[in-house]
């Protein structure tokens, strides 16, 4: 069963916080969050920076394994390849997170970031999953 | 010769200031970004998250770049690898990006992000330069 | 509608020959090969080497772009990533590629390999696009 | 220090010597392979083809990490992301790769191909270390 978002306490992510990425599924190895663009996280062309957008693969990455994840187990980005498709001016982010393989130690994750229809990102990432 | 980042109008990058990047050296297809780790950027481990890693990065790799290119040209990140080596509490970093390679179009660089002596983290990345 | 590979004169593609790649399916931005572990394909380990599954989502990508080229223009992969999941000592891979976006410059392509119903690997890769 | 490769076997490598990889130097977190292109390595476009140069990165990343492994360790690939920055149509390939980073399980290495001075790819990757 998926351990609970619910568990994080308030104020415990506070770079999400900063960022303004709100999680709204999660579990079996999925996740989902959102993310609507705002003045201060643009770049100077005027559209979305791109670290904002990886930045929800990363949280999101982060989240589907942690959904498969055993108590007493944590885990950390290894390495994360992102590839934009489009800019981003307005609109809102979902980010679609799942994890393709698990073995004990290394876990493989890939993510889509949509804005509306139109895929914004794709990403292929591995994590390190260790005890504490 | 290199484009002087004073041209940029403040307010111009609000992303970069709200990480609180200062870039510190530009130019000649190279460039040199800092960063202080506050309370507002770490994750829920309690360390710096790897998106602040990232888009100091992305960045990075656009300024070394923007150092080689045409009065009349832009560029968009296609995409960026990244592999995170140390996590990061406390300290204070500093990304160098490099130009390796300029086509016409495509650009490929290279970022190494390091705290004090330590690397931190390793990225290539590509571009894409077009005109406006 | 797409170009046929039968266009493609016999001993064209000493490389694929060599390592025993079949096209089975190529069109509206997709492609699939084919290959069979052969002895000569291992590595020290004894499982088939990553370089030829990598070759397999090279080819593959590749033709799933040329399937959406204009008459007059060529490709070159720019990067690919690749993530391996499982090692192979038998049965027949087939790869499976894909355009995920195609600008006027620059294309976007993922592959799934996989070993009867085990993915094997996968893989986001960039190519440009440019006229004779 | 380092193991020798000449505890290998004769004919204990066939994809390395189907592709005619020869290592010229390994040990201490490094190794530099050697190719030079032949009629049957090229591709479609009259080049060598890219999966000739990504094995060997791969090769070369697995020797150099092998070179600091101990006695009862073996290795695997993960992924390895490669960027080509020019085509090769003829010359010797020398691929320098080292290891950045070792921890208990995971490696991470980065690799630079060379055709004479010129740079024909790079490449960053990791490599997942566990016991026989």
């Amino acid at each position: 069963m998926p351990k609970e978002f619910t568990e994080v306490p308030e104020g415990f992510n506070p770079f999400g916080d900063l960022l303004g990425i709100v999680f709204t599924a999660y579990g079996e190895g999925r996740s989902r969050c959102e993310l609507e663009p705002r003045r201060d996280l643009i770049n100077p062309h005027g559209v979305l920076h791109g670290g904002v957008i990886y930045s929800m693969v990363d949280f999101g990455m982060g989240a589907a394994l942690y959904s498969v994840m055993d108590e007493n187990e944590l885990c950390a980005t290894v390495e994360i390849k992102i590839t934009y498709l489009k800019s981003v001016r307005e609109g809102k982010l979902a980010c679609e997170s799942r994890v393709i393989d698990r073995r004990r130690r290394i876990a493989v994750l890939e993510s889509e970031v949509r804005n509306g229809e139109e895929i914004v990102a794709k990403a292929l990432g591995t994590f390190y999953v260790y005890e504490q």
